[in-house]
């Protein structure tokens, strides 16, 4: 059985829980950007509910245009604030290089990609990077209340970074 | 207080029950694309656990490029082999236009962004599109293992589209 089938079995168990009748916009007026772990659960680690925040994932939990569009429609049009951004020990963007993975990507698809991997060597460089490029972002409203965290996925525990 | 010194003081609560020893390859080898709305837990729906699935989200759940990159490393270095889409009833992304949306930007920042905002008029049409652009994408080694669904925030139930 796929795994798709195991997940969309346990959503009928969710719908009976389900909390309805929450905003669109966030309660908390906060956006966390963070990494697309397995390990990383957002609301687990900061007890959110349902309706409370957005959340924005992608590999490394960079700050890419991307994430920038989401930020700019979630200050623009949700009503978001403050910006949380955590990325985490042991992640898989340590573990190459943008050249070596542009080379498995052209030996597997015969090209090479036009985008950025966005690899990083280092967690705390990388989040630095990360809060400047909001901070300089001239389509969000709200630059200042921006925080980075590593989140430790040994420990569980959370370490603010800037 | 602001909220992200609530989310902080939370995450300490969470670091005691965190299970740890979790490896870094998604242990259900999925990936989920889903939108970055509040009331939208991947975790609670599809009953996840620690260390079980990517989840990748930005706002309105499109496939964009950064999501592109983001399954390109699940795919390649992380041993994915399954993708999920999640889209949503009352997303923000119905309720504005592209062109409007860079008016608006135009008028607060002084310039018109580079990048499309991706708002849709449609779920299910976005949906497909999504579920067409991951098909098409020569960076990905598993195309054909993508379902795609539309999340119902009011009832809380999971409607498959593609």
């Amino acid at each position: 059985m796929p795994t798709s089938d195991t997940l969309v079995h346990r959503s009928t168990e969710y719908a009976e829980r389900y909390p309805s009748g929450r905003a669109l916009p966030p309660k908390l007026k906060v956006a966390i950007v963070a990494c697309m772990d397995a390990r990383l659960d957002p609301f687990g680690l900061f007890g959110l509910e349902v309706g409370d925040a957005h959340v924005i994932r992608n590999a490394g939990g960079v700050v890419t245009e991307d994430a920038l569009r989401s930020l700019a429609i979630s200050q623009h049009l949700l009503g978001t604030t403050e910006i949380v951004l955590v990325h985490h020990t042991d992640c898989g963007m340590l573990t190459f290089t943008d050249d070596a993975f542009r080379a498995t990507l052209a030996k597997s698809a015969g090209q090479r990609p036009t985008w950025s991997p966005e690899s990083f060597g280092d967690l705390d460089t990388d989040i630095r990077q990360s809060v400047a490029r909001i901070r300089s972002n001239p389509f969000l409203i709200h630059r200042d209340a921006v925080r980075g965290f590593v989140f430790d996925v040994h420990s569980g525990e959370l370490r603010e970074v800037s």
